[in-house]
């Protein structure tokens, strides 16, 4: 049986001396021209066509950051897009980057009432128990929406700490018009935002739940606001590893992401997306690169990785 | 360009008397002893063998229920849990339940940020725009989570309105730590799932989201806990249908389920599930009908109806 999933994740994060993940957000109009225009890969009418582009952008990703990051996240709406066949994708690149020796983190934000979350949890965090299904590979983790409460965790806390794996519950967005909801103030001051946060590191702490390294299987997706409010997420889940989203193109600085982290420098793994994966686009880059994309790629990779060491405390 | 959302779902309700819905939560384990002893589909082990079974046994009970009934709610956790295979099943009967000219709701329950739930919304509501998809049909509704504020179910709203599909957003679930989000007590003395409910009923009445009816393409997903909340939720939601889940099996009954409906017998579609879809399990239903499990579901379903008919009001 593999290690506890935070004990995992930290120990990864220190073997590469960097606590980032790179995103899997594929887009087929996006994809560098080069391979758009090759031969099979270039009909944008053709599912085939479209699916073998984004597979094959994605695995040139993974082998570009496998040596560099620890961590990616696939995120599912961009292969649901495509149908069965697109979760059929979505199942290769998890396999692909388990392969390639990364964490994978499913970006899935499924939850239900408490049976349907158990079978959400099966099917996106276990290994298949069916021989037809040999060779397909479940995330290390995947990420769950906490609007139904503890019963909708529960399930997958079962199954996660059953098959040594890993969630990260939402509990602050980084879409503006996530204060809608999350930023409502309660009674007693608070924000259902900070609640949510306790409710999710109490469950976190829930029995079996906690690995060697202090930090649950059961994560939080922390967006940083502003630095009073971070502080106070981070005080208030002391059990839990934040996944930080929103590092780079959707604007949030590393100054901004500082407050994720715990005084020892453990405590966040944070996302970039759009900023590593479309680095092609970027005139700081082809200005460096021209269009040898996969360089460009490793480099904000890089650079990435460089912006966030910088503001680690230690 | 077929007709708005909510003016089909009040015809076909109109057509068949019973603002109801069967929901498809098919488990191999409950399934007909009869149809799993058969050859083929039997291995509880085998993949295809599970699969199989549950197409089978699905499409017997869209057979069944289609005279009776206007919908069907097909939940996306029992698929999933079989991986990518599984999916295919889900789409499978999303084509069945349709062309046996039900409405089919897609209980898939998703949302993220914008750009991610507007993929999330063409894989799940608009039929594919890829020849290789010839065939695959996508729901005519879907569920939606509604955690993130209207930037996450904005990408929805708009896919629906192009493809005159709805959406059920989730406002009071009826699993029992519901309350410890939904039911927090906001500054005002509302509560998030009340402050939730004007949200939607807000976002349901923007520009070209209103049918003849006076419904909105967004609807809501209330489960009904007592007299008094439900009326609220019932007044604070003039522009959305209510899809009602926990019927039966739940433990919802029909007088608890009244307030759901408006004054004129509009307003709701009640959802039964494992009612009536393992009838076959009670022996109110095997007295009659010994191991004829079709019978049993067909009576089930029939009862359903006139439960819920019952207390309309008229």
């Amino acid at each position: 049986m593999s290690a506890h999933f935070a004990d995992r994740l930290l120990a990864a994060i220190r073997a590469k001396g960097a606590p980032v993940c790179v995103g899997l957000d594929p887009v087929y109009q996006r994809l560098p021209a080069d391979l758009t225009a090759r031969a099979g890969l270039d009909d944008a009418r053709d599912l085939e066509s479209v699916l073998d582009a984004v597979r094959e952008f994605c695995r040139a990703v993974i082998r570009i950051v496998a040596p560099i990051v620890p961590a990616v996240k696939i995120n599912s709406a961009f292969f649901e897009r495509y149908y069965t066949d697109g979760v059929e994708a979505y199942f290769d690149l998890v396999r692909e980057a388990s392969a390639a020796k990364l964490i994978v983190i499913g970006d899935v934000k499924r939850a239900d009432i408490g049976h349907s979350s158990g079978l959400y949890a099966r099917g996106h965090l276990s290994d298949p128990d069916f021989a037809a299904l040999d060779g397909l590979v479940a995330p290390d983790a995947i990420t769950v929406n906490p609007y139904f409460g503890l019963d909708g965790i529960k399930p997958f806390l079962e199954v996660a700490r059953e098959q040594s794996k890993g969630l990260f519950a939402l509990v602050q967005t980084s879409n503006p018009s996530a204060i809608e909801v999350q930023g409502l103030t309660l009674a007693d001051g608070t924000t259902v935002g900070e609640r949510v946060a306790a409710l999710v590191n109490t469950w976190a702490g829930g029995d079996g739940l906690l690995g060697d390294s202090g930090y649950s299987l059961l994560g939080a997706v922390v967006s940083p606001r502003d630095e009073t409010s971070t502080r106070k997420l981070r005080a208030a889940m002391p059990n839990c590893m934040f996944l930080v989203p929103g590092f780079g193109a959707q604007g949030k600085t590393a100054e901004q992401i500082r407050n994720c982290f715990k005084p020892d420098g453990t405590g966040a793994l944070v996302n970039a997306s759009r900023s590593v994966l479309y680095a092609y686009e970027d005139t700081k880059y082809t200005q460096m690169y021209a269009s040898q994309w996969e360089r460009c790629v490793e480099h904000a990779c890089r650079d990435f990785v460089a912006a966030v060491a910088s503001i680690v405390p230690d």
